[in-house]
């Protein structure tokens, strides 16, 4: 096996650092992966721009990357899902499969999770990576290991696409054009949702968001809002409805801004849902009242649960197309430059992927 | 049929009127009732008090009373599921049945929806008073007009558990010992909650909080809680948890006060369910991202549907004595006294109850 | 407004006439249809051919039709939601709305129900028919009257779809590639199954089925498979498993026969879902133990209750295209004709539709 | 540590010996227990009887026992959630946790399942027996070992009823009074249920029925109903209704009969549930039709699956009494006397418990 085991670091702000380390051994359960892509995530630039998130303090060296995707190169002794060659996806965590909420089927909720570059948990972005057999999804021949490293915001969709309801004839609204935002309107689409629209709000004169609209729209939004801080709530709902010629059933808000969770509230429909799979401030003022007399449910999304199966069959089936969220392309031994571009937000960058071998 | 149709009037803030009304005919499809048990409820106060409940506002003069039961003296014509000389209880919501909401089975989001004692609605605060047969249910022999009366409220509780999710095992708190934190405490314990705890944050010095919590300890409480304004949340929710031996898998806020919102986010359970009931100020800030990263999911209730037939199947059955929360009995033409008490708080006083006839 | 109100009349057995009715006046809540189009079902055949369909006998002359669809052109007093000249679909059901299945969201289960053309209630197959404003649903400008007829067999599928819990990932097993057999698989893709194999059994040397399943093909099915009756089951099973790639998570049954129902039960998925559209004997000998040991639920379909709203919005969004299915086109004034085309089977006929005006 | 591990062994048919054999080690995961109590359940003396059921044949000797409880003598080296001395209910099933089925909260399909005394997986009625931990449940200081080996067929009980959609409200019918048919009555009342008839079908002259019957009265049953052979199912039916008052809303068969599972199909509400736990012939004959048409769902039950936490919620609460299901007493070393009794049905025989220690 090649002693090239070239790793990402992030040591601290704005600090990742390319270093060799031990290539590990697999155990019994696990496999040993060489690794194929990783995409970054917010999370990830959110880690290297600020040494945490909320109550995750990167507070020692931590090797960096969760969405990712590899070809197996050696078994643990009790590994019988896989061989040998196979190309797999990823899911970056590893719960304990033992507890009330493992055994329940929300295993995304406990509490001895193991989760790919959250700290102090080291992540995936290296030539050689190790992983639990049963946290890997093999990829037929017509997925691409780009394809299965996008498994992992796609999945997020799919979790929050599940927890709104979507199905035939639903009508949806979509808060942000990010990644996030854009995988959801996929799944809500190959759910049979009947009309998505998506809507960004400019935050400044340099905005990328008409770009990013012209992209879902190009992914298949029926229609696209773009409207400015200005705006008043009530207006940009009456604007939702007349696109979607009522009010949403559910509303997926990918933002995190009070003001998203505001409308996503205000607009949905008596006996909907509002979804929020945004990050943002801990605390909020909101109209709660509105939703609690007309029945709407307010859901959050923390990652996923037994929906990266569901998110592969959707590009095995070529039911939804990813690989256009892919704007950036880097090696490995590019990764600064691939946080760097991230980061900048500019040059029309969605999804930036990195190529480990 | 007798000519005395006392009714009781809203005429505007804290002027209530006891006047002669003609005693209307009923039309096909719905029976007249010569009136039994007619509760007050916190709404009727808040009109009384207030002239207004939100958007809801009191132009007109307004029969009150929306908590009722009676005896059918008169059929329309249509009518086959009653007969004259059964009691019943009625439901005070008549939807417009044809709409998507009424079909689908969530006729309280009906948008047509004619409900007693809601402005510019009549009340039932009568002598007699018609109403749709088939929003009346027939009670047993077993089952008092008063009882019968409470199937309203008690139609909350039954609403709040079951969006609650509550079954065998649940781990319950429940916000507040007024009439609907008592009902969902019932509700909840025939539903199989192992442990129900009921909280209480007292007001002032001559608070009643103690005397409601005792009650509550009557009627089935696991334990109960009395805090005070000053408590520091993560303080109570300590307490709440260590009282229900873990964290609620559901939480019912029958308060509205944003410290309980506040509380029911925190306390609940990963993956639990946060039930909203009390009304509250229409805006908010509460700390949304935590239920979010767990999955608490955050839920209005408003009124009932589908609920009257299960609450009156507890009376029936004997699963739950309601009798315990009339704490005053007065006549119709003792209605303004009734009120007063009511309005009072004093006494002890939970659930009035106006004997019409 | 014209006098002509030529009516396709059902005597007995094989005895339809066109004949003048008068036309009748809509109550308040109905509206007065210029009928548009009306498909033929296979129950509107099996009435013509046996007289009867289980308990359901045709004692007195009666309306035949109930697959349609109609311009509105007058309105009852109270009616809203329509004006004149809308182009609608009609769901031929009209439920009582009073009792607890129509307000539990399962109207299709009233057992007041007065549906088309199931005696003794009379049927659509006329120039001009009344019925219930809010079982009428108007048609958008890009669905056409043979589109709004068909909307009847399509909810059907969705119904079959919804009960399956069919979503992304789904494999499904669709037995029968008739009508429902092939609406199932339009609306299962637009679910968001990512695989459906249809199945047929072959009946005789004439027989049509490999024309069906190449149908199924275009309209997208993933494989079919066509067996005979001398096929053992264990056999079959091990096919469609082969074609699917796994077991179904969901198998819906579009024939009745006996050997469908047992197929159903052997290969769907432990923890799956065997749905049973097809109409057959009254008594089935199946191997039971097996579903139940594997926790496949069974469940049946029948008709639809809130899905017509669904497959408009399919057939809006151009989501699917049933225009494929209509193989025939008759006017009103060959409707015996129609029937006997319809009857015949042969000529590839799927779907026989009579244009009313 | 005691060196006496007595072991109850199914030799073959009619031959269970006592013998010694070796205490195991604890795996990492695992604990070892000093047994407590094990109950015979209807499927060991099956085993005995006729050494295989279906498909599963005791082919070596295998030592028998699996609902059973103990206390915890050592602890693997992982094991964090019990402590030595703990007194605890043994989940006789130990699933993969890796699988979907594991992964999505139905282990009980889990293909990889070892389950005690399920050939060729060795049972716990021995002194000594080590067992996963997290498959352990730690009984509180007010419920006895034999209430934990109860823990088991409650599990059932429970599986059936949140199988049967039961709650408040809910008319019930079981078919069957041994033990899962009693503690799906405890259950079901637990759970809300308004009403529950439980009914039993009459064998022979010597026949225990109407003892049983009576227990199920004093156990909680609102009616109960002793049918014979001869009686003919409608007319069965009649009396089903006329006793709960309408049809019920779920039917549990505890039987596997076939002339019950046709009862529980044809008497259901429309709309409802019939659950069928009891083992029964591999085919049968049914009036299927009946149910498709009216929607009512069939639906197994498979032992149990994150059930026993709830199960163990009702006894530590007080909500059931599952003491006067445990009709006879056995020590260890009684063992063979102890199937005798089970076996026989002799003497009131309902649930037969051997102390091990």
């Amino acid at each position: 096996m090649a002693k090239d085991n070239l790793t990402a670091i992030l040591y601290g702000i704005n600090d990742i650092r390319l270093e060799q380390t031990p290539i590990e051994e697999p155990a019994e359960d696990e496999v040993l992966l060489q690794m194929g892509c990783v995409g970054i995530c917010g999370s990830d630039v959110h880690y290297l721009v600020n040494g945490r998130i909320g109550d995750f303090v990167v507070r020692e060296p931590m090797i960096i990357g969760h969405e990712s995707s590899g070809v197996v190169v050696k078994l643990g002794k009790n590994v019988k899902n896989l061989k040998v060659g196979d190309r797999v996806a990823i899911e970056p965590g590893v719960s304990c499969r033992m507890c009330k909420f493992c055994k329940g089927g929300r295993y995304n909720l406990c509490k001895e999770m193991v989760f790919c570059a959250t700290p102090p948990v080291h992540g995936s972005l290296r030539r050689f990576y190790k992983h639990a057999a049963d946290f890997c999804f093999k990829l037929p021949d017509n997925v691409t290991l780009a394809e299965g490293a996008l498994l992992e915001p796609l999945s997020v969709g799919v979790h929050a696409c599940k927890r709104a309801n979507i199905g035939i004839g639903s009508k949806v609204l979509i808060l942000g054009a990010g990644p996030i935002g854009l995988v959801s309107l996929l799944v809500a689409k190959a759910m049979g949702a009947s009309k998505v629209v998506i809507m960004v709000t400019e935050r400044s004169a340099l905005d990328l968001s008409q770009n990013r609209l012209d992209l879902a729209k190009k992914l298949g939004a029926d229609a696209i809002l773009l409207t400015t801080k200005e705006d008043k709530e009530s207006k940009t709902a009456e604007k939702v409805i007349e696109l979607l010629g009522e009010e949403p059933d559910a509303t997926i808000d990918a933002c995190g801004a009070q003001s998203m969770i505001r409308l996503a509230i205000l607009v949905t429909k008596s006996g909907g849902v509002a979804v929020l799979v945004g990050m943002g401030a801990p605390e909020v003022q909101i109209p709660l009242m509105n939703a609690l007399v007309r029945e709407v449910d307010i859901r959050g999304v923390f990652r996923y649960a037994n929906d990266y199966g569901d998110a592969l069959d959707l590009l095995t089936s070529k039911k939804i197309d990813v690989k256009p969220l892919i704007t950036h392309n880097y090696k490995l031994e590019e990764t600064v430059q691939a946080f760097e571009t991230s980061k900048s937000g500019q040059d029309n960058v969605v999804k930036v992927m990195i190529h480990c071998n």
